[in-house]
């Protein structure tokens, strides 16, 4: 392909990630081929696909294969050096027991400041700062879903462009609010995930619940805490309501409401916000071998100077964590946040159980075509986003975070469902990177795309906002990509750029994570 | 309220079903105070709601509670005659013992043939029959939803325009496909419902299929089996294909497709097909205790004629089937029909004993509200939309029907859920019954919305397609109400008349049921 000839052609190259490893990964595009020799002497014994992995010594059946100088898995034969290593060459180990860790027994001191930095956001009453100012409808069922698609329409069509400070109308769709199990142990999940969608700080505190009347998911719930409806200026309206009589009267009653909520939402305008003031959700999705040297680690990076400039910064994925967890207790600020973090593991190993199924239902094929063995190596380099920084939160799947400082908000790794629950947590801007590509994008929240490989970032001009590949082929380094991303936040974060899934509209729907039963 | 003095201002009106019962609701729209007297002397001593049930004589404390000629339950205080009986005042009895139930022992004789009716559809190679004819482009994973977004938009207005005979073009998102536990047993669920779903009759078809490339559930599975991939007239396209640089060529490739499509989904023409090509989805939503005496018996009457035209007839809805499966089992074709009912149940059970939930998880607020007391009554009211013939199949959540007659899909009961499962089963029209009112609807098969009650339906005037509550007031049978929605099914099928979600728009998303963990 001539669009990666750059290096296609170039020297041989596979990336060693730790001393102590056996393994290294190919970075040439299109792999390269038996009797290819390295630098060093190396010399493939066959074919070995870009991002996988190669031998570096003879390693004896049975006996570790070590990457990111931790052992991803054992020989499951004896392996030549130079031969690759693909996924059926290894015996997955077992995870990590969770009575056996540490907690908080390395806790990174306080990082340096980093002062000075700021972005250009909406302040809200609560104090919170937004970096979109957005309309967002609530909704309490999903059987309004096609009254708020249709309402959003005639809203960005006549009110929104009496309104030049709002950015855009967006409809809070979700498959829950009823036909569920609302008792069950396990609705908190999405309960208070839709709870706290609707106080994401880009809406700018103007919630507005449009309800059906007869769910199970009464819709008051979906109103802050202690807020009784203000009859002059309601928050909440039900199609069942006796007072309308035709579709009319419930579509001019929903405009009035937004109309009220646009009017004040267009007052704001915005200031000048120290960089603490972010509220940063890492994710990745699509991964391959590369995430873990490449994208992660320049987000880590940017995750620690985001740290240091007073910001929150959340990673998640409870199943790509899960494996790398021994490495992320000991960093716990303090043995109840490690212990707040085993448990999460422990919810999901159990979850994951009673529906008869365990971790190694990831990854998916495309991650094992980038290279990625098990999950074991796949969660070593999911949590490179995390930096080295203390962690001082860990947060229930759709908890709202109440501290700043590097967090660990509990979500499934589908990045759909992260991402939503994410936002509910309380990001306003959300880091994505991948290795095999998605066009993934949120609608409320901007999301900047970062790839881990040149190869995509070239083909996937017009949609992945930052190339991470530069890593992998020494042009440049994790700390001058990492800044490079920081920088890209704060330009976001102030409207100032626009990421690619927000040019082309290209936006996922609510995913909110429901672990119990649907009736 | 105006629109329903016509009865407000009438005699009071209450509803025995069975001559056994010892309770009856009433009928009179906003209830009756304490001290009406109806024409046999029964006297309210308190209020009752309309809908709510009112005591026909002295129960003591302990003694059954009778509705439908079956106990819902047992009286929690000594009930006066004339007294209100809302949920507070009845014991749930248990659901019936799955081991002792009565397999195939009153089979209804086979019907007597209606023959004669017909309907204008759109017939395919495979032999099946739709109602409309729509391009539906089908997804693998949640990831490409703002693509399918995207190009919908893009076809609609450029493609479309130029192919008259196809009605519409629908993006099949959902939110599976990956990050979920594909090789978990339930898994099964999903997968064939998504299977099963681009089959829909009313898609004529032409499967298209728009893949991320990396997901877990591989796209060649959304094909149908043993169907290879055609490089010259391709059914697949993945974003993640090498061939794609920038993302217009992507909406590029998948346009072209699309055109290809619509070409041939332009050359069908409505056909004259008897009516027995029929597959029609019975449900009920926010139903309250008119449900079970209006609206599903009409359906339920309905059903009979449908069946006796040889048309395929759904109803669904475990959780609220379960209570009355007694019922049921004695009128399956077959004992192993009826044990396939039974396993059903006892799934269902299962799934929510895993989620720490059971069966009075059902009804919602809004059911308790419109006088349904507990899911055993409301169970039985559900019923009733299955008429009176035997039952000559059973479907597994999202199995595509084999047979003509009346068939049990199994599917949760969720308004959204069980269309999007009753449309995989493969219905090409539903009949949706409702006493608190929804705007539910569906964008591939045109939903029939009935209400329960005149109140409803009067309100409602533009979102009810026909008004079962004339049934409660003596102005017309079942049997009439049930020959109205038999001759607008006929003519909703042949396109010649619209519903009124289809009229607004008013569409649901895809709500596939996932039994199995999100990872």
């Amino acid at each position: 392909m001539s669009i990666t000839q750059d290096y296609v052609a170039a020297t041989p190259l596979c990336i060693k990630v730790h001393d102590t490893d056996n393994v290294a990964i190919v970075v040439n595009s299109g792999g390269l081929p038996a009797g290819t020799v390295f630098a060093d002497g190396l010399t493939l014994v066959e074919h070995v696909p870009q991002g996988h992995k190669v031998a570096l010594e003879d390693i004896p059946e049975g006996a570790p294969i070590r990457r990111y100088g931790e052992v991803i898995g054992h020989a499951d034969r004896a392996l030549a050096r130079g031969s690759w290593i693909d996924e059926f060459k290894i015996r997955m180990p077992a995870a990590p027991p969770l009575a056996a860790l540490k907690l908080a027994t390395a806790v990174p001191p306080p990082p340096v400041p980093l002062e000075g930095f700021t972005f250009a956001g909406y302040r809200n009453a609560d104090g919170s700062v937004g970096t979109r100012n957005i309309l967002g409808i609530s909704t309490s069922v999903h059987c309004v879903a096609g009254v708020i698609d249709h309402v959003v329409r005639i809203i960005k069509e006549r009110l929104l462009p009496n309104y030049p400070n709002v950015d855009d109308v967006v409809g809070l769709n979700h498959l829950y609010g009823c036909g569920v199990a609302i008792n069950a142990p396990a609705a908190i999940v999405p309960i208070r995930a839709l709870q706290n969608l609707a106080l994401n700080a880009n809406f700018g505190g103007e919630i507005m619940v449009v309800a059906l009347g007869c769910e199970k998911l009464q819709p008051e719930r979906l109103l802050p805490a202690g807020l009784a409806d203000d009859p002059l200026d309601p928050s909440l309206m039900r199609l069942q309501d006796e007072r309308f009589t035709g579709f009319a009267a419930m579509v001019d009653s929903i405009l009035e409401m937004a109309d009220r909520r646009l009017r004040h939402l267009n007052a704001r305008t915005r200031q000048t916000c120290p960089a603490s003031e972010l509220v940063v959700g890492m994710q990745c999705g699509g991964s391959d071998a590369f995430s873990g040297v490449t994208a992660n680690p320049a987000v880590g990076f940017c995750s620690d100077l985001l740290v240091r400039a007073g910001a929150t910064v959340m990673f998640s994925e409870v199943t790509e964590v899960r494996d790398a967890v021994h490495l992320l207790t000991p960093r716990c600020a303090t043995p109840e946040i490690g212990q707040a973090l085993v448990r999460e593991m422990a919810w999901y190993d159990e979850y994951l159980a009673r529906g008869e199924s365990d971790r190694s239902a990831n990854p998916s094929p495309g991650n094992k075509k980038g290279g990625l063995a098990n999950v074991v190596e796949k969660a070593l380099g999911s949590i490179a986003k995390s930096g080295t920084s203390a962690i001082v939160e860990v947060l229930s799947p759709g908890q709202k975070a109440t501290r700043h400082g590097l967090i660990f908000a509990a979500t499934p790794a589908s990045d759909f469902v992260c991402g939503t629950m994410q936002m509910a947590s309380g990001i306003t801007l959300q880091v994505f990177t991948t290795g095999r590509g998605t066009p993934y994008g949120l609608a409320a929240v901007p999301v900047i795309k970062m790839a881990t490989r040149k190869d995509l970032s070239a083909r996937w001009h017009d949609l992945i906002d930052i190339d991470a590949g530069r890593i992998a082929t020494g042009e440049k380094t994790i700390e001058e990509i990492g800044w490079e991303l920081f920088h890209l936040i704060l330009d976001v974060a102030s409207g100032r750029k626009q990421p690619w899934s927000d040019h082309w509209g290209l936006h996922n729907a609510l995913a909110v994570f429901n672990p119990a039963p649907v009736t």
